[in-house]
């Protein structure tokens, strides 16, 4: 077990990335940090490796004395758990140097899709297997991630979009062609220096991009949802970039026969008990800015009666419950762990 | 005809909410005001009545000496031109006031709707009847406007949404069934003070409303698109408000059986010809940026082969194209003038 | 004493504002809301009486099932602390109806000054006297804050200002005439729906606004700097809005004849054991972003040497240290629990 | 003479960054273009060429067939007007391989500095030389702009500082030293992808940069400055980032004991004939946003009777009035054009 330990060491690679930068905000609020069963190790970067990782991140002023280390095997050794904020195609031959036991959780792309020649087609390259995904209200998987050793984290934007499309189309109340519009803060881009994600380019303007099924989480968001229908769903996914940083907002649609009173119950009853799943009530809509910092999904459920289309909008942010979030989450089941421990469905608003 | 005499004398009613600002704002660099041949006389407005227009408009400098008067048909009387910027369901009882030669341009929702019944669901109260819509973009309309005397300047959500789809249902290649998701700044819900259009609500925050088919938009958007169908389509629309404070950045897709190839040669056929609709090349993808202050419209024809999906994306600047721009280059049309003048293909960017 | 029961009741007057909503954001997070040992008691409101909390504060979601009451004295009693969001002028009356032992914490401006002239001067009316101030960094704060039942919370200009410069003053090393030029975001000008805070108003723009030294919170900065420095000092104050919700990047200057190193070992000296106050390292400059949602100030310490000038750059987050957070940090103190209990130093970045 | 020919053939070199594309889209604007006077020629790049145009700047869509060309003196020569927005410390070079009487307007800091040991200390290496410095509004400038064959355009920062102070100094009015906090949106620090210019660090934060009077342009504020006064100004400057693309606001202190009457007069004389430079009515103050992609500069003039302190805020666009307009206004003067073709004094707001 990763517990039996008085201390669970954790390190980070990649940590001056904005995950990296996201788990470790979240470990810093984690109260088994405080009361010392927690302890935060190496933090390990590329190019960034030998600065400070509050020259990286200077929100993390308690950390304000650590240097960020290679990531290497060596480096990562030793710790109980290791987050992997790395580029895809990269993580694999990580997992492989460390002890099987270690908890591995990758935020990266590698280990999430279960279909080998969906991983070549949006990928490139060969897949590298695949491991427990990290979305612990999906049926099933929390009662996987219990005994995990190897998590694969979700993509932010399947995160969003998987919960408010699956209830729907597990009670079969909607059709299985399914289209998601999600409007998406720049940090879900990275941090890489690139001349399209420059502030000067992004505020004040919107743009669509990968337009018509090339962006690489949509045979994620189509394996899940097909699971759930038990049928092949086709989504049309157009992800749009907004000027915020943080917040995905997805508009999500099928059509639909059912009634909206149908449709409310069946979601009402999919996450009644989930701590961090949120249906508000009839004439409430999310918006991103109340879940930011924070571990919350919020749904809102409509019928279109007059276009006979079911319409989900969801919220969550990108880096908590998108990325850093589940990575915590998921940590916390695997370690036998509450769930919600560190974690909040609070956001900081305005 | 209105522009028999040397100065064609222009009023504009509303003038301190943003579609007045931005009519003045392109009447400003409209080249017939430099050679005299057009005039800005009346400026006035509701509750401001009696400030000066730069203390509503601190951007339109060489107006500074104006001072905004009440909106009564007495003070418009006398003009050749009467843009009228105001509150749904008022704009009827000032054009009957008004001389029948008058050229009177509508910002508002009155007379866009051909169907009573759409205006009595969606907007309640008794519909004032259809004038000519002021987007010359559409089969018939630029004829229609050049005849006009009364012009219904088109919804900004419906200018993008009609022409990204429009050609695509005339040509018969995607199911009649329409799905809109489309992102817009915060000026086109208007001035008036609400406490979830503060900048501390919209910053750093994107959310949906008017969910599930009830925006006023919707009806004018199916009422063209089905003209151009010739059969009903249904369409389902989402506006999704995010933190900026122009453009509208419209998501629409569509099942198709089609081509790639075979759309694009409609929207470039229907489309090559006309001054301010710009099919963007394979590979590009429009952005709200580039066409802010603009009249242009950007749109990207993509089809998702794996998932059946027409996905056009458009972009325009809503007050310009979608309000103040359409509102000027109908006047143009309807004045005998050339189209263009006074707006520019160009956007402030960045 | 007011922690001698076994659940230390809170009220928060104003709990629809953003000094309420922040207050109970940081209320949900800290540790003795869990522990049973703080209670969240009634939720009070002006116009928004009636409504739940979370139609206006959606962020709040564990607080979905609690309803809005009237701000009235009744509804108030019976709680240990009252928090106090409200206009100027309302908390004298709230406080003189409640018991002397309940401890009152104002996020208002009526109980900061100490010199009546200047109340008058700045705010109009009668002055309401003079609360412990509750920026326990100051000499002799902390101690007086232990023992208080009525505290006056800080102003967000006031509180970034007094401890960017106080060290300088108190030791001599700048001359008592001082400049600050502080740029805001939207959020603290309150949720008061006025068309100068609009989104599209404020968004892509800055603007400086109370230029000339009317800005409230002048007399609050003089007052404190001049008591540090035992001389009378000027304060020329110039707020900036920026187009962002939260925080305050504050530059302070001032003529100065001592090097960077005697003021560096001034501030160090003087912040060295200040939980929530960080001088940064030579070389790192303070950001906003840095210290979103957390209770840090950041400061950056520079002599420029050519125009003779101290520069120290100050920032917080307006919401939490410049206000929810100096009333939870102050609550803190007065009920004698450590200081920094639901407080943090890490911001939520990026 | 440039325009002794039917047609001035205009050339920009560095046209893929945020200089060279104001530049053009200005041009595209100027009325000599229509008429076919005016005709763009070579637009050049660095890494970027071999790029269309509209890939790098997709909101000029007039010039979407062109190609970006390297930036060579052979590309560049045969045309009358070369602009040129190149990193600084190459274009003397540029320039000496082209024709004197080719006209070169320098965007770059190259050529504005008179003290070689002021060039030396703030950006090394050696001095290129001084060319007339292309801010029409100071004394004799005009004059000389208009004999020009290069020019030297002002720093943005510069610009709006000098003429927010210029006249109180010159009237010694106010002190010799000033303070400056200047606020900016991002395009100011071009459109070189770096990490701390991502839109995810730069929304929701305001930060300074160049703390202690390291910024580049504070030598050239002191230079116009001290030249004004007759006697060494010295400038205190600090620059804030703000979630802006665009604009400066510049607050401007100095002690006075003059009253707010006498240096409003000093104003109003500096500035009553001036094209660009709008003294705003008392109670008015400006706003970056009022003034975007115009030429305009606002001014408020303010005297803090208490803080014995005058407050000028000034705000312009940093990439018209700040770069690409004042390019063009110079090319107006030196090509004796009417000095306003194709800049406006009113801003794209909101």
């Amino acid at each position: 077990m990763h517990n039996d330990r008085m201390t669970t060491k954790v390190a980070v690679a990649g940590a001056s990335g904005y995950a990296g930068g996201e788990i470790l905000r979240l470990l810093l609020g984690h109260p088994r940090l405080r009361s010392g069963e927690l302890e935060i190790g190496a933090l390990t970067a590329g190019g960034n490796a030998g600065a400070t990782l509050t020259s990286q991140h200077p929100h993390l002023l308690p950390l304000a004395d650590r240097v960020l280390e290679e990531t290497t095997p060596e480096i990562l050794a030793g710790h109980d758990v290791v987050f992997l904020g790395l580029p895809h195609g990269t993580s694999g031959e990580i997992a492989d140097a460390l002890p099987p036991a270690t908890l591995i959780i990758d935020c990266g792309a590698d280990h999430r899709l279960q279909n080998a020649q969906d991983w070549t087609d949006y990928y490139g390259g060969e897949h590298a297997g695949t491991w427990p995904y990290g979305l612990p209200e999906l049926p099933g998987n929390r009662v996987a991630l219990r005994d995990a050793s190897r998590i694969a984290v979700p993509g932010c934007y399947p995160t969003v979009s998987i919960l408010a499309l699956r209830p729907a189309l597990a009670a079969g109340l909607i059709e299985p062609q399914v289209t998601v519009v999600a409007v998406s803060g720049a940090s879900g881009a990275g941090r890489s220096p690139k001349v399209d994600l420059l502030a000067s380019e992004v505020i004040g303007s919107a743009r669509a991009y990968a337009v018509g099924g090339v962006h690489r989480h949509t045979p994620e968001i189509a394996q899940a949802l097909s699971a759930a229908a038990e049928i092949p769903v086709s989504v049309s996914f157009t992800p749009v970039l907004a000027p915020m940083a943080r917040g995905i907002l997805a508009t999500c649609t099928a059509r639909t026969a059912a009634s909206a009173a149908e449709v409310r119950a069946a979601y009402e009853k999919a996450y009644g008990d989930e701590p961090f799943v949120h249906v508000l009530p009839e004439g409430m809509l999310p918006t991103t800015g109340s879940v930011i910092g924070g571990n919350a999904v919020q749904l809102a459920v409509t019928v279109d009666e007059r276009a006979g289309t079911l319409v989900v909008v969801g919220a969550i942010d990108n880096l908590t419950k998108g990325t850093g979030g589940a990575a915590v989450q998921s940590m916390n089941l695997a370690l036998g762990w509450d769930e919600t421990e560190g974690l909040s469905t609070v956001g900081v608003a305005p």
